[in-house]
């Protein structure tokens, strides 16, 4: 891996801002450095440390667990120790899911993920620290830390995978407003409905054509045909397919369900 | 463990307001089932549903993998379909990291979860479709969801493994302001429907039922007569029905549309 990467490994082509590391101590099993590999390229993260694994590395059963994510595994550095790994960085958390007798400052991965972005916008490298499968962080690597990271879980079972605890700060980090394009909010929304190329959403007009198609063949087999409740009938019927958000191809494949559901008895008999 | 629960299972436990269930649909290996079955306690959910998974059940490599969340797995239950696995539900969502052609909401974990807690208030049974590990859903699992749940995650590498998936959408509903303290309403972004006193959702049984007879009577005057057009089609009109939120009122007046409109020509002419 050395030589051809400019910097610090690839991460630095995702864009200038450094990217926080990802610091496995003392990882116990190589299939979950490979599921860790996978979470983090799933958001965007690639730089992987190791401080003594246990297993030598690299490693054959990391590599199949990464699912593809080779690139990560590719560039990993193993460090002797956390006071190695962390040497180059400005900031330091550490996960946790056991409460610890420090007094320290204790944030949700969301917290940690805005801290993170703030300190990537202004060019300080991070890195967040995560024990081994068992026993979670050596105290002393907690006390190398400027925060703690604990995700406010199920209190009776919080103990969580190690790939998954990674997932979950990485996660927050991806989807955390950037700090270039921070204004608007993923998820501010209302999920944005999705519209393949070759449809668009119908037009009013289409609408209440299809409206006055239905409400004429429901005049005409008797299904209206209480005056008084008439008016509140069709109104239900026009809120159903108004909800549905119908686009045009959808609106003609109704009507040709209409008029086919009409003529069917005849087809039928044919 | 039957006799100790009160209800319908260890959700009931939590509290009076009901949980989504996490719907793996032919999930591959015991293993993975497992670690789900872990990521959910984490997050304080119980519910699990397996539809036809490949391996047989109960599943020691699950047992294993789930690292003390035994009490999820002895609670799941089995099915033999999605329709069979959804019945008694009154929301679905799907989920995905492919791009589907359907017209679909699709919101994010975040947002997913901010909706499934306003149903929980509401006393509303929902669910969430999982694929399974190699390839995902089914597009005719997809069709029966409102809407598609996808994490914003690296585009070049979204494929996440199959606990990771459930973990991400758990976390989101664990940290997600509780249904009771949630003083502002977390469907705000989405817009809530109203829905008299007199009808409520239509659970996904009655769904189901419309869409059979809308499908048999469609069949019969020849609208799906080209048969390898007929599974595209088909999931269209469901994707219409599913999108538009339906009440159980609403199923029942449709189902009366489709039979006076099939009886029509003959009322005419009386």
């Amino acid at each position: 891996m050395a030589g051809t990467d400019r910097g610090a490994g690839p991460h630095a082509a995702a864009g200038e801002r450094p990217q926080p590391a990802i610091i496995l101590v003392e990882p116990q099993l190589g299939e979950n450095v490979g599921m860790v590999a996978r979470a983090m390229l799933n958001c965007g993260l690639s730089e992987l440390r190791l401080v003594n694994p246990r297993e030598p590395w690299p490693n054959a059963k990391a590599e199949a667990a990464a699912s593809g994510a080779d690139v990560v595994l590719a560039h990993a550095r193993v460090f002797a120790s956390t006071e190695e790994a962390i040497a180059d960085l400005a900031h330091v958390y550490a996960t946790t899911a056991r409460s610890r007798d420090m007094v320290k400052r204790v944030v949700t991965p969301r917290q940690a993920a805005a801290e993170l972005r703030g300190q990537a916008r202004r060019g300080e490298r991070a890195g967040i620290l995560f024990g081994k499968e068992a026993k979670g962080l050596h105290n002393d690597d907690v006390a190398l830390a400027e925060a703690i990271v604990a995700a406010p879980l199920n209190p009776a079972f919080s103990s969580l995978n190690l790939a998954m605890a990674v997932l979950l700060v990485a996660y927050e980090w991806v989807v955390a407003p950037a700090a270039e394009t921070a204004t608007p909010d993923p998820d501010q929304g209302a999920g944005q409905m999705v519209i393949g190329k070759d449809t668009r959403p119908a037009g009013r007009a289409e609408l209440l054509g299809l409206f006055g198609h239905l409400e004429a063949e429901l005049d005409a087999c008797g299904f209206l045909r209480v005056a008084e409740k008439r008016p509140g009938m069709v109104r239900n019927l026009r809120n159903i397919f108004v909800r549905a958000g119908l686009t045009e191809q959808e609106v003609r494949t109704l009507r040709g369900v209409i008029a086919c559901l009409v003529a069917g008895p005849r087809k039928r008999r044919e």
